[in-house]
């Protein structure tokens, strides 16, 4: 019984890694699609967040099951209450990618990144997909200094996001408005996404330490 | 032994209720301060945010000690499980009713709502709004009749927020950049708030039927 029980737990780390992959990979292609307006390429990054959310379902299905039938207790138990909520956030970053993608998509054949902000949102692009790099390492290692690493990341993120907007409401940019609505949703989808991984990293230490702190 | 454990289903449901309740408060404050450059309101949006999650946090403890305590399983389970996801939707709308008046404060004197858009934010707002009152009144029924309401007035929510982007890139406005941000910044944080509204009716359903469709 304790075996099958090790089993399970196992099932649920290792669905939690693929997800984070998928999520990985998805946001690696949308900064591509989003930096090159690769209308083929946005459209892989909008099928891999379906096949994301089907994924996230199935793990939340069997961490439900496990919680009915094996009843885990101590940190088993925060590994399941953490899976249902990592799940819900990779699902999240897989929609935030997808968006991204979007963008690119809606302004093809030009490009969504208004002037003067391509080596911000290259740079963006870099840090979210080095987040999601990050979560992978630290669902597969269970590494508590990975945790931090994310959220060293996620401050330099919070300060291009302040960035954007202060050239956003510069003159340069400002006869442009599709631009700066583009430019405005780009950057706090980029955010976000930083917010989720940091959300993942805390259940993770959640899960290894028992504390959010 | 049972009758601890209706008891500890019925704090669950109590408190959820309860973080509800401030939500929508803090909805209503929020489209008040952003509609009136009300900055006295924005304040008690951001001190309410803070508030709701603390009582947040509480109520994941609740679930956790429960879920190891009593080892619920059927519906006692997906109340636990609602529960969990259900206090991060709840945390999140109030952080977007905080987003939202953060953006009357920043902009004080002024208002934050460009000319021309003053009636379709006050219509989102009171769409906010009325779907935070179906999430308490569902909370506190159980009545799955509401659950459908909360998604029908999403609905409407998200033509306006297609609308406030067709007008934002209308002549009248694209001169004035910083509306053009704050327009689309708003019109976001109304539309996920109507998101996070369906999130927590659709676990209500879960609870109540045992499938999320």
């Amino acid at each position: 019984m304790r075996e099958v029980f090790q089993q399970s737990l196992h099932e649920v780390q290792e669905r939690l890694v693929r997800i984070a992959e998928l999520v990985e990979e998805a946001i690696e292609n949308a900064t591509t699609a989003f930096g090159n307006s690769d209308v083929a390429v946005a459209e892989q990054v909008i099928d891999a967040a379906d096949e994301i959310e089907t994924l996230a379902a199935e793990l939340d299905q069997l961490t439900i099951d496990i919680l009915a039938r094996q009843q885990p207790v101590a940190s088993d138990l925060r590994l399941m209450v953490g899976a249902l909520r990592m799940s819900a956030s990779l699902e999240r970053m897989a929609d935030l990618a997808q968006h991204i993608a979007q963008l690119a998509r809606y302004r093809y054949p030009e490009s969504a990144i208004p002037k003067g902000l391509k080596k911000t949102f290259v740079r963006m692009g870099a840090l979210d997909v080095e987040m999601a790099s990050k979560i992978v390492e630290v669902l597969r290692t269970q590494d508590p200094k990975v945790i931090a690493e994310v959220r060293d990341l996620d401050d330099d993120l919070d300060e291009l996001h302040a960035k954007v907007f202060e050239k956003v409401l510069s003159d340069k940019l400002s006869a442009n408005p599709t631009g700066v609505v583009d430019a405005t949703l780009a950057s706090r989808y980029h955010e976000r996404f930083g917010d989720h991984a940091v959300g993942v990293a805390k259940q993770m230490q959640f899960f290894l330490s028992g504390s959010l702190d």
